[in-house]
């Protein structure tokens, strides 16, 4: 087979495809060795480091029916910059670990590779990818660790809300919700012309990057991630930190819909909110409850993977 | 359903999953905030940190006919910490992602754990899980991070042997191929009783992590993890350093084994070997070949997923 026709990742081999790859990954700031060895080597200046890790699967995750391969790329790394900023920290780098059927084309690997460098480069300047692995998969796999660097700040946890903080939000709530619904209801073209901005925060979340050290800068006493929805995710927080947490009254999307990944925290009754945070609430003495307008909710409204998944919807 | 009869992921749900697994998990040393918040915060006490991920999926890189769960947890940790030794670094700790079939047993995910736990305990001791991720797929698939300390020395990369550099080996060259080898044709009660070391070594790679660091302190001039071959992976070495290397006269599963997860080093004419380290030839100048009894080998004779993985072997 002429060179110029091989286009599938059978066709091309591991290592031509990883030298189409690379060129088009993010470069991290970060970097003392970047890929190319058995590991990289990164700079902690502080002393430490911050990590985390989320799997994307076709099927409970994405769907190619929905998600362009660029989508997807900016997904992986949206979602994993997402809870580095979450502890206050500032996202430097991401490895990447994919597993493709191997008749995949190589050009959506290459696509893949420009939605995680368009989102590192929108989101989180100065991230990139410093290492990865690839294997074989009929179920389309990827697998984003994700760091960070404190830069000399105490990690924002969970478990720091007091009763008086005052609990605010970066990012929407509810679009990444309603995108999906669209979707699902009306495939991507028509849920696109129905609703452009709440798919577009499904297949490309947006959140509020920086305002993670923001937050931790102006005294956040909490803080985390909304990937499952406001309600169950400000429960965790609640129960972290053994306070109640009592929101005001707001939409069902704004309350179940996940996928946002906005950030959730607390902040001292004194403090003064960060540009890009509202307050929704307040934290009182308690025992991990959320109100809402008063009102308990009992159940969580979230997403469990094994729960909710019944892998029929393909 | 009563407690007692829910078994699988889908019945237990994520969030009790996670509760029975974390319990079986390898703590590290090295974790100033643990699993449990939207990130893990590790402590780099020289201001830097290794890293490496890879990928293992049901089909091209392992059998639940072959490993058991056990067997698995175990391959995952050794693979990885084995790229972390390479550097010269010790390990300090892994994120874990996994899919799942949502009809798998939760007892699987613990066996898993406890060889997370088993390869951590006996090959990098003080190196733990920090993090992890769980989804659904139809292809069990595990995804593993893994971090290493440099406590001070410089990393050691392919591309350091010069002319003259003495070329070596810590552990075994061959086993590991043998023993898939003997599973495919016997599968795994016949494989173990007429080969047990090489079956083992399949399933539960022994690399040795220790000599990582002795190396480097010995002044090793290059080094890598042999994940594909001594031919293949000697060949990326002598390419990154642009030498060749001369190599001794090895049989054919020495030569082209892989997935033994032994290192192949080069250290200075004058260096003494660190014990477990046995020379097998020399660096000379060149052009990054191989040469094995002085004849050079063109083929690679390594593994590629995409190229060597037919899906058919199922």
């Amino acid at each position: 087979m002429a060179e110029a026709e091989r286009s599938t990742l059978a066709e091309v081999g591991e290592i031509a495809v990883l030298s189409r790859i690379f060129p088009r990954l993010p470069e991290s700031d970060a970097a003392l060795l970047g890929p190319g060895d058995d590991a990289a080597v990164m700079a902690a200046p502080d002393g430490r480091y911050v990590v985390t890790t989320d799997l994307l699967v076709h099927g409970p995750d994405f769907r190619w029916e929905f998600s362009t391969p660029e989508d997807l790329g900016w997904k992986a790394a949206a979602t994993n910059l997402s809870d580095v900023a979450a502890m206050g920290a500032r996202p430097t780098a991401l490895v990447v670990a994919l597993a493709a059927p191997a008749t995949t084309p190589v050009a959506v690997l290459e696509s893949l590779a420009d939605g995680l460098r368009l989102a590192c480069d929108e989101l989180a300047p100065g991230c990139g990818v410093v290492g990865g692995d690839l294997s074989t998969s009929d179920v389309f796999t990827i697998a984003v660790t994700a760091f960070g660097d404190l830069e000399g700040r105490p990690p924002v946890r969970r478990s720091g809300a007091r009763p008086g903080d005052v609990v605010a939000v970066a990012g929407e709530l509810g679009p990444a919700a309603r995108g999906l619904r669209l979707l699902f209801e009306h495939g991507r073209d028509e849920a696109l012309r129905r609703d452009a901005h709440a798919v577009g925060r499904q297949l490309r979340p947006a959140p509020p990057i920086a305002l993670g050290t923001a937050a931790a800068d102006a005294g956040a006493t909490a803080m985390l991630d909304l990937s499952d929805g406001l309600l169950l995710d400000a429960r965790r927080l609640a129960q972290a930190s053994a306070v109640d947490l009592e929101l005001d009254a707001l939409g069902d999307d704004e309350l179940r819909g996940g996928e946002d990944h906005s950030l959730l925290a607390t902040f001292p009754p004194d403090a003064a909110l960060p540009a890009g945070f509202r307050a929704i609430g307040r934290a009182v003495a308690g025992s991990g409850r959320v109100l809402v307008a008063g009102r308990e909710f009992a159940g969580l409204g979230g997403w469990d993977p094994y729960e909710d998944w019944d892998g029929r919807l393909s």
